[in-house]
């Protein structure tokens, strides 16, 4: 599938919408465990995407349309939420997130992307030069990759519950490493 | 996390509009295509759901909880939904899925289900006897599989898009076989 900015908006604006549909008003046996030793809960995920928001896509994607010549990425904090999350409700971060991604998203359509801008380069700190709709396709994909992470770390719960059927309940026996 | 009927009834519930949400209203570019080879698009993975509403999670709770002495299972046809969805849109699957998911948990709650009825058992065509609470448990699962599973498709068609990112978006670099 070939990026379209359209298409990759599509996605984008409709996430806080399906995690606040997931998980709003779960409890907390459903939202704040993880898959064991230092993995990620629900939680904990919604905070990642709350700190992307603020410090990641549309940072880097303004670097890009810059005039500066200075196009180098800061390096992304993958652990920024243990601290930012501290002592907040599920139900606040949701809320966070929605309003964080309903204004990138206004930003980067005010930005009238043309083709030729999809091609122009930043340079992340271990790849390199990227190209702008590389770094859009890797935010839909981001988005995408953390709502199966959230729906298998709540799979994870039920994986003694089920007794015999994790033999056809694949989600259960596998933990990527994210 | 042990079996509570009300926990798995509040992620039951959910599923059809967390689809909804993720899914309705998006390009066939993101709804029918798959992973490759026979592997499932977002559109068939609704028909399975849909197939499991109609002949497999409520009606082997029937066969549980029934005074009938055969308490066999039929097996479960996880192919149905070429032929089911022929034809059919999106947009239908998704309004179709609520509808049965709404009655079977109607269903669910009006057979005032004790902590006793968990344990009653049914026979499995391939597990053998396995409990009330392992089905209902399953179910949930199962739910939250495929929507990871959904969500790890879509992803998959900016799998070129992303450039060098495939690194740290890992839900590009495996697929389970479901």
């Amino acid at each position: 599938m070939k990026f379209e900015l359209n298409d990759a908006i599509s996605v984008l604006e409709r996430t806080p919408a399906t995690l606040q549909t997931l998980l709003q008003d779960l409890t907390m046996a459903w939202t704040h465990q993880n898959e064991g030793n230092d993995s990620w809960s629900p939680f904990d995920v919604l905070g990642h995407l709350i700190h992307g928001e603020k410090t990641d896509w549309m940072v880097r994607t303004e670097i890009i349309l810059s005039d500066k010549p200075n196009k180098a990425f800061e390096p992304f904090d993958r652990f920024a939420q243990f601290q930012n999350s501290k002592g907040k409700t599920l139900t606040a971060l949701l809320a966070e997130f929605k309003t964080l991604r309903t204004d990138n998203l206004s930003l980067l359509r005010s930005k009238n992307i043309a083709a030729k801008d999809l091609e122009r380069t930043g340079v992340h700190p271990e790849f390199g030069p990227v190209t702008l709709s590389q770094l859009l396709s890797a935010w839909v994909v981001h988005d995408l990759g953390h709502i199966a992470q959230i729906s298998r770390v709540m799979a994870k719960q039920y994986k003694e519950a089920v007794g015999p059927w994790p033999k056809y309940l694949t989600i259960l026996n596998h933990t990527p490493s994210e």
